[in-house]
């Protein structure tokens, strides 16, 4: 008689097969004092142990019901970081990125408001924000750097054609913050009247009232993002 | 004193840590007779026996390198098929998708032309290529309805900046074909006046001389693509 798939799955034990290393890790962004800014931790246990990494570990079948509760938990845990939107980057696995054997790592990248996370930050010793140019340099572990490269080349693509710079913003900002953290992610100056004409006609923004005046003595009026127009995107890259 | 890295590697044993189960999949599509067609394979074993499916499998460390490997000689064993471009799509992973248990699958997308592989197709009883929109109502296997659906998305959204249609074609083809290839990849018709201007303007293509003519005794030009602008992209999204 043949087996049925109940009587297949009594009998079926994971155990018995070898499965590769399955981790999460997350390339988290910000904008801070005109840079890009790279979330990194310091790894305390083997393999790699001392190196800076980006965030992330092992699925935790009991606590993670899927991979993005996992990483948001991971990430939680880590850094303190609770990610409003978080995007899956790329899955990387080979039998060559990891000491410990064949590996998996499912990458998830964010861009957030320093705000968010800098408290757990400033009081933990494992955990900063690093200058993204000077984190090329760095020694990171496994093959973080290449993930690092991959998420940053995406964040400047999704800049091009997406509000998404706003996300590393406080919620009140003004238009030339705005053009400024835009100008940092895609690596070039915006022409300011292109830069207005095309948030404008988006018409995304709404004023909330006038800021204390600049070094110039000129007042400049401060904006937020109307409700839900945060996954806009423009149906034409900016010309940059 | 501190154990180093070599001790902790001698010492270390995957066995001991249960990972999810990890397998690769490809949503592999064609265009003929003017429709769309996916490729899907019959399981043959539980669970979810006798269902169709996206082809994939797990992982094999031993034959497979990379997750890259591993998707092409799946694709080989079971299709045939050997895709000149193939691309990533998504990971999915959660506790709910396979009744084995916790589960990832790495799933990767391509469009290929039926004739890479139809004399293995055809030779088979356990490989078809099914219209798309027929698939869409079959009861496939596990959650790979969702994965197809997402990996079409892609496709279309990929047609409208790409000259990814091309890769259906057959190396030498004609404007009408291609116009009708692309109409079908993004479900909507197209000016034919803009899309001879969109792809002239490119310059990608090359005349190779006219074909026999047609029922209405017009012969017509062959193109085929010019060497290494598969992976051109167009600046602008088509019209549609």
């Amino acid at each position: 008689m043949q087996e049925t798939e109940a009587e297949f799955l009594k009998k079926y034990d994971r155990r018995e097969y070898l499965a590769p290393l399955m981790t999460v890790d997350a390339a988290i962004f910000t904008f801070h004092g005109g840079k890009l800014l790279v979330l990194l931790t310091e790894r305390c246990e083997h393999p790699e142990k001392g190196k800076w990494a980006l965030p992330g570990g092992f699925v935790d079948e009991e606590k993670d019901a899927s991979l993005e509760e996992a990483i948001q938990r991971k990430l939680q845990e880590k850094t303190g970081v609770k990610a409003p939107y978080i995007e899956q980057l790329i899955s990387v696995g080979n039998n060559q990125r990891d000491a410990r054997g064949w590996s998996v790592t499912v990458v998830y990248t964010a861009l957030v408001a320093l705000q968010s996370c800098q408290s757990f930050v400033d009081n933990v010793s494992d955990v900063r924000w690093e200058m993204y140019e000077e984190a090329l340099k760095m020694d990171l572990a496994f093959d973080h750097i290449e993930i690092m490269k991959a998420a940053r080349e995406r964040l400047k693509q999704k800049a091009l054609y997406s509000m998404v710079p706003a996300y590393a913003l406080p919620e009140e900002f003004t238009l030339p913050e705005l053009q400024h953290c835009l100008e940092v992610l895609i690596d070039k100056p915006i022409q300011k009247k292109s830069f207005r004409r095309r948030v404008e006609q988006a018409d995304l923004m709404e004023e909330v009232g006038l800021r204390s005046a600049d070094k110039k003595g000129r007042p400049s009026m401060a904006y937020r993002l109307k409700e839900g127009v945060k996954d806009f995107t423009f149906i034409r890259n900016l010309d940059a």
